[in-house]
């Protein structure tokens, strides 16, 4: 009972995190731009977490399950299940998203800010122009690693934050994305760049990106927290 | 006596609220702009919570006290009492605000931003030319779903965050402002709503969004978090 | 000997503030407006309160010492200490900022921003065109109102925060300034003031009205939190 | 066997921080400006505290080991393997950005904002126009001075935060970039400044200054913070 529970708050949360992260840049994007997009990222994150943080641990992202599971903190079918209801979920927000997309030609899934930075379909990831596949990549990977790096240690038993771990958690999402939008509108996510690519025609082009980078770069984190952990987590400090 | 105090904590609360956030697209939203706008909001709510959390819950909206009242947290009474100091102190608020802007004629109960953003009749939630009624609606049903869901989750009594929740509160206020106000100005909240339109003929036009919005919101909220939250509360973190 | 230490360290912390915030305006405020230089506001004071706040309180701030007096929470000879401090350190970090001015004519201590809006002389609380004494001084009187109470709130020993009450308190100063800067410049903190106007010739004309309308903030902050703080604080969360 | 865990942590932390920080100035710097580059400084450290603090204590910062080093909280051979992985790692971070820096004429190691202000080699710290050698070293130490004292104070076994101290850290180095930029491109890191002047020639130039300015600073916090930091620590809050 408690595990469908689990895989409801997964759902529920991925929805949030396209309907208000992805929501931002298709429904305010122009007006505050990728640092603008990137802290709504950060910041329904840290909400989530509040709310979800000690049901199913928020993770709202395939990569971070797929972290979690390697590092043996989750079983493989948890995982399989956190899957399915965070692409599920991803589906329901854009849904949301391209109804109101609809309804006024002003909204769009990408487009420019006003001091004409481009955030071309930031929202379905689609490559910014200028970007190569193998930088997406490269990139994609080493922001997971970041991002899967900090919840790893945050959420760690002996040194990490607790409860509190949701707060860091969701600013290195803000901060993983302000540098990333620039480069290739920034993934890290394979839910929340699956979600809006099912309503955009031509989206999915680049969507292996969004999972063999964002895959790479959480099985690298789980390999470097095991490198500095430590054994008596007594430190220096 | 000391259902009075947390009466009047309300009324004080709903009172900067409006003065402070709705104050800073008053008197400041030309140059802050939305996102600039939403993290006031969001900074005055947490500020509230630190202040006040302890005395009356913070709720300083009329929707916020349904849900609550609604999960079985407070009596009909409170509520209803609540309702009407919020609506007072949201209308004292606006009062200050209305001298200012008759004091000086750059300031506006709405405006363009400097990039040319429309953050007009913001603080009235006049709505965005472009937005429909059902926009209007639905938008305002969804970010208080999301609002209010974050609270109930952070002030579970199993699974919440103890008197750290109105940080949480707090963020998630600014980041449903930063997403709803290119789409409907964004209220979320009957009496922030109230308190401007006081002053300004014809902002009652579409008033009745502003309450039939949240508070449809607010009823999902409490039942998702019924379908999530656990009976035993220790998941898999 | 620790009531020494006490008071250097409010010497030195008002040092950085003027240094750091009224800074942010002087050297960057061209570039990051009347928002950044809030944020900056609150930024320093979240960080002076993470290194100062279980040495002296780390009011920095002869408004804020008022209410605490007031309150009964500290005595009138540490109050008047305090503000002697205060003043002294607000004139040495002033002193390192019109060096800088004086080093590179890009620097002053007004100006326009990159988007048009005024913060001329925002360092020196010289008023806005448009702001008349009497705007000035309820606005003041209406922000420290706000800010004081937030302080008395979160540093509560019933109701309060504990040592997490600096991150509320410097949130809260940081959203004062992006609401008051367009009306008045925004001070709420005389001693904040009375650095930068030593250094700039007229500067002082207005500077009564960043003294009474702060103190007179302050007196009401201290009542009204008289009103709404419990006797016995558990109220329905 | 843990000591050389806490070496590879500084390593990989002080090559997030120039991957991420340096990075956001390098591929984000155009369109977010001054204000955001230093939010990002401030978010990476935040974030590595949250994951690396219980480990290495989360220096990142070869000025910051000398104030610990100093204060007499960890020894001369550790202080020295931490300047060498931080330079190390700040190398690595440097390398992923030059990659990218090549791949696309976009990015820049230095740059103009979109609304025309000054960026010009940012992340490497050559100096900005206007700025002199002199009001670069002083700049660096009070800075410098500032966030040592801040890191001091917040760490302190009495009157400091425990495991939140990363917060209030993270924070201050936001703050100070954010002031700083705009004078001399801010380091207060002399690890920070080694890595990408690696690849750019010439940017070695000034490079004493960000070693000298960040060490006097350093030194300049130890004193104080014992000046200040009280024998009881009880004082009246």
């Amino acid at each position: 009972m408690n595990d469908l529970k689990k895989y409801i708050a997964e759902g529920i949360g991925t929805m949030f995190l396209v309907l208000l992260a992805c929501g931002s840049a298709v429904l305010a994007g122009p007006s505050i731009g990728g640092y603008g997009v990137g802290v709504c990222f950060g910041l329904v994150l840290v909400c989530l977490c509040y709310c979800l943080g000690n049901i199913s641990g928020c993770h709202v992202n395939p990569a971070v399950s797929l972290g979690v599971y390697l590092s043996g903190r989750m079983s493989l079918k948890d995982m399989l299940c956190y899957w399915l209801f965070q692409m599920g979920g991803a589906v329901v927000g854009a849904a949301f998203l391209f109804w109101f997309v609809n309804m006024n030609p002003e909204f769009n899934f990408g487009g420019i800010t006003e001091n004409g930075g481009a955030i071309y379909n930031l929202a379905t990831n689609v490559l910014q122009p200028g970007a190569t596949s193998g930088m997406a990549l490269l990139m994609e990977a080493l922001l997971t690693f970041f991002f899967v790096f900090i919840i790893l240690g945050a959420t760690d038993a002996n040194v990490g934050w607790g409860k509190f771990a949701g707060i860091g958690i969701g600013l290195a999402l803000g901060l993983v994305n302000i540098v990333g939008i620039p480069v290739d509108n920034c993934s890290v996510n394979p839910a929340r760049s699956f979600g809006p690519a099912v309503f955009c025609p031509g989206a999915f082009h680049d969507f292996w990106i969004m999972v063999v980078g964002p895959f790479v770069g959480a099985i690298i984190a789980v390999i470097a927290w095991k490198v500095v952990s430590p054994y008596i987590a007594k430190g220096n400090r």
